[in-house]
């Protein structure tokens, strides 16, 4: 049975009868079922009896069966009612819009709306780049989904999609405090999504592509950083690519090891794994092998041969495996310094990990489920990282997106490009102490405050370098020219 | 000169010279050049000198300039900076995006984002129904513009119409706690526009569409109203029309005069024209007339017969003007009861006015500027409204569209249907007491309070009269079935 977590907490109301000891036995019964109580709340004080409701986090709906069971089980108890705490902080959505100045008087209305916003839209229809100065471009993503690959549970479409859309755009406004506001598109054709992403963005600082589907995923993306003069960023593979970068560049250090002298296997080639290869080879690691479901990716593979292989792996299987490995991921493992996995449960064999180099490196990245657990991997590596929480060293692309878009926002950045990642990676890495560094802690927690501040100022910066910059002369004020008043 | 105004409200910082009688002169020579005072701040008192920020109201730009010549002037007083106000309440947007729960924690991001979003998801694509229960659909509305008809601009664009539409959502949110999120696109294409707005659809409740230029207008409104299950409105059209019948309701109620037997002409028939046109008739207006820059509708004009008429034009002529009158408005004004401008400034010769019957009505709505002016039309007319808030009966599309979309998103109405446009028109007009009723208050006033609330019960009874209720069962809560739980 997993651990009893936040994503499974109920709330329950009980009736208890107002006795000595009453609670105790409550708490009793639940810690009996393996449940743990995050609070207890007094709600009303009856003739001889109590209503309270109970806190509990569980391991999964099951259990909250025998929670209840549990509690109905005791004498003088009486479960009314039960809430599923994550789907009420559900209820209506879980992100609003807010006016950022008040709308209570004639003069508030003639100057946010008519007829004094005339003078505004003029100035801008004058010079469209005003636009990133007085309207909510200056600040706002669009988090463009088909929901065609969402989370572990794959193509369920664009309604479905919107609860992470709206937790990604929480994130945003959370770590960074970038407006952004979840567009869930009812077409997974990439001419259609393409067209659709360059018409409204007028209205955008910059795109947030997520759970899009590979291959069409960088067709899109592709498509899109041709046409726009906005950053384009497809989290789920760059974000992942630039944490995983940042993990890599600290166990480096710790270990004294160079980039340049790795031997990379990753597992899984769809978005993530293909651009954690591009964001490696940038950053001057020489030796990757990678591997899909049907096995090690080479020029010698007979789908390469017969032409049936589809681009973006064809460019994989000729930029990397030099040497012309084949067999499974567990044949080619011997002499590896790295294992990457970004595909799924349980895929890799443990012991395997033992053909592995001295001082090895294990990022199992599937979720929920690694590809290897930290428990099996533990005797044959020195550093192991996950894509979860309840595990140290956790790969998440919430130590990027939100300081690469503010970075980008605060200095109109038109892109983000390869230098502008590589960035990014070197401030997430930086915020681990040389001092502090250790097996278990090669990447800050998603909660450190200091990250997304950081990645932001060294992204605006290396903007900056590149003349990048569009911020100038306009992001100032709303002064006038006094002499032109005057004239 | 035109009355100073907030939409020209400037901040002036001012270097005073500390000795006694220094602001009287100050505010003396500001009132001399005619601009009136909102304001005056203290900033800092340095040796012998007062810095201040005084804020006045001005005509237009160019007597921010007199203002400033005025105080440059006076001895002892330096302006050192000026500050548009409009354009400083602009600075980067109006709007901005909140997160309903905190996310400090690792249990919030556990129910928020991943893992717990992924039981919600799963909850959605079982039941596509359950996007109005756990996602910002159930409020929230698309204001949709492709910026080809914004206020009196025209064809400004996109990126010009964003302060327009920010506004919009401000009001939205302002008179009835609807979230409204701008939508602006670069495409003047009826089919792409038609396209995106369905699929961007999954993630709103309502779609407003907004300043988009006729005869596009209801080509686009007709096929997304076609197309989707969520409600269509374009505001120029059935805003104008519900809020201009409900002063037409209040003026007959007034007067003891019928809807059937009134006699009106219709100047201008872009969106609003048409679609004031085609609410009068629902409502029971029999003699309609209208006319448009080449003169009054008819069958029998050459356009008409030749074939180069547009069609919502043909439909006009064939559905009005029985005795196919002809001529410039002027022409035809002889034995009308109201005419209805929506079309431009002064295209209406006052004196004309004295033909029209006993207990005359005009409704002026062109901005800034009437078809003709209050001051003109007050020897010939009883009643007298315009679009502009420094007259009295001001009939202004907020009364309308901030409680219809939330009385729609309130049952999840699939569509706004001409009854549920009707009742929110008598809604509006039943705000003002039949004992308060007078020639210059026949409307509520747009800072109204008791309107929007008003108008959202009579549009959500009428859509569940109607059956169009789909909020019943999933409303509710995120209440779990507690027997299922034991079971």
């Amino acid at each position: 049975m997993p651990s009893p977590s936040a994503q499974f907490s109920l709330t329950i109301r009980v009736q208890i009868a107002d006795r000595p000891g009453m609670l105790g036995a409550v708490a009793s019964a639940i810690g009996r079922v393996g449940a743990s109580i995050g609070s207890i709340d007094l709600v009303e004080v009856q003739d001889g009896v109590l209503l309270r409701d109970i806190t509990v986090d569980a391991s999964d709906m099951e259990h909250w069966g025998r929670i209840v069971g549990a509690l109905d089980d005791l004498d003088g108890v009486t479960v009314i009612d039960t809430i599923d705490r994550t789907f009420r902080m559900h209820v209506g959505g879980k992100i609003e819009q807010h006016n950022k100045s008040p709308l209570k008087t004639r003069a508030d209305l003639s100057m946010a709306y008519t007829p004094g916003v005339a003078r505004v839209c003029e100035a801008i229809a004058a010079d469209p780049d005003k636009a990133f100065q007085y309207t909510i471009k200056r600040n706002t993503v669009a988090v463009v989904s088909d929901g065609t690959a969402v989370l572990g549970l794959g193509d369920i479409g664009p309604r479905a999609a919107m609860p992470v859309m709206e937790g990604k755009a929480m994130l945003f406004k959370e770590f960074a405090n970038v407006d952004a506001f979840p567009i869930c598109v009812d077409t997974k054709d990439p001419d259609e999504i393409v067209e659709l992403v360059v018409n409204i963005a007028p209205g955008f600082g910059g795109i947030n592509l997520e759970d899009i589907s590979a291959p069409r995923c960088f067709e899109i993306e592709e498509r899109l950083k041709a046409r726009l003069d906005i950053p384009v960023f497809h989290d789920d593979q760059h974000g992942t690519a630039i944490v995983t970068l940042a993990a890599l560049l600290n166990a480096c250090r710790l270990m004294g090891k160079r980039l340049e002298d790795l031997h990379v296997l990753v597992i899984g080639l769809g978005a993530a794994g293909v651009a954690v290869t591009k964001i490696l080879m940038v950053a001057g690691v020489r030796h990757i092998v990678g591997a899909d479901s049907r096995g090690v990716l080479s020029t010698r593979r007979p789908d390469y041969e017969d032409g049936s292989m589809p681009p973006i792996k064809r460019w994989y299987a000729e930029a990397t495996n030099p040497e012309r490995l084949s067999g499974t991921p567990a044949d080619v493992i011997d002499g590896m310094d790295l294992l990457i996995g970004l595909s799924g449960a349980r895929v890799f064999p443990p012991q395997a990990l033992a053909r592995m180099n001295d001082d090895a490196m294990v990022f199992a990245m599937a979720n929920p489920t690694p590809e290897v657990s930290p428990e099996e991997a533990a005797p044959y590596v020195r550093i192991m990282a996950t894509g979860r929480s309840d595990y140290p060293n956790q790969i998440n692309n919430v130590l990027a997106f939100p300081g690469i878009f503010r970075g980008a926002l605060d200095v109109r950045a038109p892109q983000i490009t390869e230098p502008m990642k590589m960035a990014a990676a070197r401030a997430i890495a930086g915020i681990v102490p040389e001092s502090e560094l250790r097996e278990d802690y090669i990447i800050p927690s998603v909660f450190n405050r200091d990250v997304a501040p950081a990645v932001a100022a060294a992204v605006s910066a290396e903007a900056r370098r590149a003349g990048d910059n569009r911020a100038g002369d306009t992001i100032g004020f709303a002064a006038l020219d006094i002499e032109q008043l005057r004239s």
